[in-house]
C-alpha cells in the first residue's frame, strides 16, 4: 500500500465518525409489523378500532359503523377488510350482517414491539 | 302513521340490531396518530428506528445508517428525512455529517394511544 492510499483511508475514517454500530432488528420482523402498522395508519381505521375498543365485547355490526364515521357501507367495509387482512379484527356473520371483533393479542403485539 | 308503515319500522329495528354505539376518536386525533403511523410503517424505518434507539445517546451518523440496513444514502436519506417530518428524530450538523437523534417523546405518543 503506497503513503498517498493509505493517507486518503486514515482520512474517510476521520470523517465518518467511529461507529458504535448497534444492529437493526431483523428485516423479516420489520417487514411484518409494518404491514400492521401500515394496516392502523389511517384516520378511518384508527376510528373504527376505538369504536369496536369501548363497543360491549368488543364487537359490532357493520350497520353500525357507518353512522358515527360519516362514511358509506362500502367504504366501511374496505376499511373493515383491510384490518381483517392484518388481523386486528375478526369477522363473523350472524343473520343478515357481518359483525366485527377487535383481536386484541394483534394490538399487543404491535405495543410491545413499540416498547 | 299507518300500521303498514310502523310494521316496516320494526323490521328494520330488528335487522340491524339495536347499537349499543360508542363514540370513535376524535377526527382529528387520529389523522395526527395516522400521519405518525404512516411514517413509521415502513421496514427500512422501523429499522432505523431501531438502531437510534439503541445507540449510545439514541443518536448516530447518517453515515453509519447504510451498512446496518444494506441500503443508498439517498434511500437512508429519504427515510430518516420522513422520520424528520413526522417528528420522531431530529437532525443536527455536525462537521461533514448530518446526525439524527431519536425523539422518544413522539414513541411515547404513539405508544399511549394504542393503549
Amino acid at each position: 500500500m503506497t503513503g498517498v492510499t493509505k493517507e486518503l483511508l486514515l482520512e474517510d475514517i476521520s470523517v465518518c465518525p467511529p461507529a458504535n454500530h448497534t444492529e437493526p432488528i431483523d428485516r423479516a420482523v420489520a417487514e411484518s409489523m409494518a404491514m400492521i402498522l401500515k394496516a392502523v395508519a389511517d384516520p378511518a381505521r384508527l376510528q373504527l378500532l376505538s369504536i369496536l375498543k369501548y363497543a360491549p365485547n368488543q364487537e359490532a355490526c357493520v350497520c353500525d359503523l357507518t353512522a358515527p364515521l360519516g362514511l358509506s357501507q362500502p367504504t366501511v367495509s374496505h376499511h373493515l377488510k383491510v384490518l381483517a387482512d392484518a388481523g386486528l379484527v375478526s369477522r363473523e356473520r350472524r343473520g343478515s350482517w357481518a359483525w366485527f371483533s377487535l383481536v386484541p393479542v394483534r394490538l399487543d403485539e404491535l405495543r410491545s414491539f413499540l416498547e
